[in-house]
């Protein structure tokens, strides 16, 4: 038994007949009692509009939602606070990045890279930024096991180059991209790096200040927090220059009738009343997931991958996609020729929850040549045994469409 | 003792020695145990991501995702959960209406019209849009107890009118202003109207088809819900023709290399992770509303209000802003020359809390002649005697201050 299952209460439970096997926190991570009591405690003894307010509850409110942001910048190593950025996950931190940084920066000439194995949420606010600014999208070559060569990628960013986008981990092929050498490659030639760290932020420990990364976004909701709250890391001398793109009460400074300015970093950035139980949630998360280490739960989570993909690869005519080495805790693959959905299907019927489908990927989807996959995603709270039950399911499911097609 | 003040844990607790009387509801309501405990029963049974995956759980939170959408089309009678998007608050959907809509069809020689009573976020906005298409923003003309005069509005309301943008509610005057005939009179001139709805949804019934207003913004937070989660009402022909402004994840149809499109409505507008258990939240919290009735809890916060205004008009040096007839629950003053932050001060140790400050409406306290208002805003929670304690600690307030300047 899992030390860190018995904090998951959802965890607890039969679906259809069979104990539930959560395989799918690469969408999103469950929510340990922990951080579930820390939002029903904000309700229940705190909850008041923030910044705004000089009574007790406003006061105890905004010492919650600012002791969170301190709990972000020191879990993600920034040198302030006023570099973390409340919003409502990565997509909004992305799409900022694009909507201010990138849009008032980037020109006709100029040359955005980013990875065929981007996420919709870091590949299509980059199509849009190319639209609108006249710049070129263009896409690292990744080798057969979706990985990037170091000197092809180092040669394809040049002086055009304004701003490389790229996950830390992809989301499909668990591959940890190269993000620090990809940041001293762009500074060199003087562009910025936009980091998606949805899929790295919840599984190892991310130091943004080593990466030495301009922008990083990750969501509260795959790293055992709440849904609706995400962070927008970025450079103060960067997000100082920028534009806000949202405009609102607890954003402003001075507002007069036909002009306004705004209030410093990070607040800037946080037009309308903030997410605040979002926030407090997310703390607590840290808190969890700092006290089991975030060490720990890489090397654990890594394991599980090797492990999945030794015992996955004893079942005949199964195809894993993605890197054998340095990889995290993930495997998409495809099972013959079952539909994933199929594959899925069955599995969920043996209480087994896998994602299937083109997981926000297509442009990643061609380029692997299939229209789907399966995947199975782990985290702190799953262990060997719950890999035994998808093998199992898995050969069972194989039996049963063999029986159907054969 | 209010029937309904027992559903609110928070409620039931000491600050500074004294009950809590919690009269702030206009910046952020609190939330019965029904709210509190549906965001937990989702976080402990359903959890997941929606929309994307064929297991239970995945099913389960989908469906719970959309009941929501459903309570909320049903609970502003809109004709379809097309017209229903979800989103982080009013703000963001003000702003998406000022990013998308007015951008793209507003341009030099046109005027937008708002009033000068506008909270920021229904304000900075079309500023910005202004700026940004060389449109013109006008301003409706205040009567002195800051009301609109209906002819004077509709003569405003000529044929280069584009874009009416009002509060159904002011946050400050608790003036109801006329949305129906707003509505009526800007589509004779070929125009749309925007209604800021984060201080009328909360406490009276509203229906989108009767008033026929074209887009309309609201909070779950001001209404009983969950932080961090909003609505914008559109009409489905003009959200059909908008352009969204967040990419990524859930929003698309197709991802190509180089280009994309959407999701039909309401997808379209909700890039990323949707904020799952804040929707579920605010389903919750339509449902404890309905529980009560819409037009019990606005005669209620009417009546409140009304014997607010004759108890603290016995106070010798009161001034109470906004009119005397059809007003909400909420009464904005300042007491003599005390500075409302010492006033809201010496209220929170007697355990009241009152708001203080410009509440996000700047150009309104230039228009009041003031620099800052304390108010005091009403909830089904509240009753008489908290307003007589709110009395008491305002001559306690005057005495204090009195001894001091005296």
């Amino acid at each position: 038994m899992n030390p860190y299952a018995k904090d998951f209460p959802i965890l607890d439970q039969q679906v259809n007949g069979n104990p539930l096997v959560y395989l799918d926190s690469a969408a999103t991570s469950q929510k340990p009692f922990q951080v579930i009591e820390a939002v029903e405690n904000y309700y229940k003894t705190m909850n008041s509009n923030v910044h705004r307010g000089v009574h007790t509850l406003g006061s105890r409110a905004t010492d919650a939602y600012e002791g969170a942001r301190e709990k972000v910048r020191r879990f993600i190593h920034a040198g302030s606070t006023r570099e973390i950025i409340f919003n409502r996950g990565t997509t909004t931190g992305l799409n900022l990045i694009a909507s201010s940084y990138a849009r008032d920066n980037l020109k006709e000439g100029d040359e955005i890279i980013i990875s065929p194995s981007e996420h919709h949420s870091n590949l299509i606010p980059w199509q849009q930024v190319a639209k609108k600014t006249g710049a070129t999208l263009k896409y690292f070559e990744l080798e057969p096991d979706g990985t990037l060569d170091h000197a092809k990628a180092k040669a394809a960013i040049t002086d055009r180059t304004k701003l490389v986008a790229i996950a830390h981990v992809s989301n499909v092929l668990g591959t940890v991209f190269p993000v620090k050498e990809l940041a001293s490659w762009v500074h060199a030639k003087g562009g910025v790096i936009v980091v998606d760290a949805a899929q790295s932020v919840p599984h190892m420990k991310v130091d943004v200040q080593d990466l030495d990364c301009d922008f990083l976004a990750f969501s509260g909701h795959k790293m055992a927090g709440p849904t609706g709250i995400g962070v927008l890391y970025g450079k103060e001398s960067l997000l100082n220059a920028m534009e806000p793109i949202e405009f609102g009460g607890e954003m402003i400074d001075t507002v007069e009738l036909y002009d306004s300015d705004w209030k410093e970093l990070p607040w800037k950035f946080e037009g309308g009343t903030p997410i605040i139980a979002g926030a407090v949630g997310l703390g607590a998360a840290i808190d969890y997931l700092e006290s089991v280490g975030m060490d720990t739960i890489d090397a654990h989570d890594r394991h599980l991958a090797r492990y999945a993909m030794e015992r996955m690869e004893e079942i005949e005519g199964i195809q894993i996609y993605g890197p054998r080495e340095n990889r995290t805790g993930l495997v998409t693959f495809n099972l013959d020729s079952v539909h994933p959905h199929d594959l899925a299907t069955v599995l969920d019927a043996e209480g087994i929850a896998v994602r299937a489908g083109h997981h926000c990927c297509q442009p990643l989807m061609r380029w692997l040549e299939v229209t789907a996959t399966a995947r199975a995603s782990f985290y702190l709270y799953n262990n060997e045994s719950d890999i035994d039950r998808l093998v199992a399911g898995l050969r069972k499911t194989k039996e049963y469409f063999g029986h159907v097609f054969g």
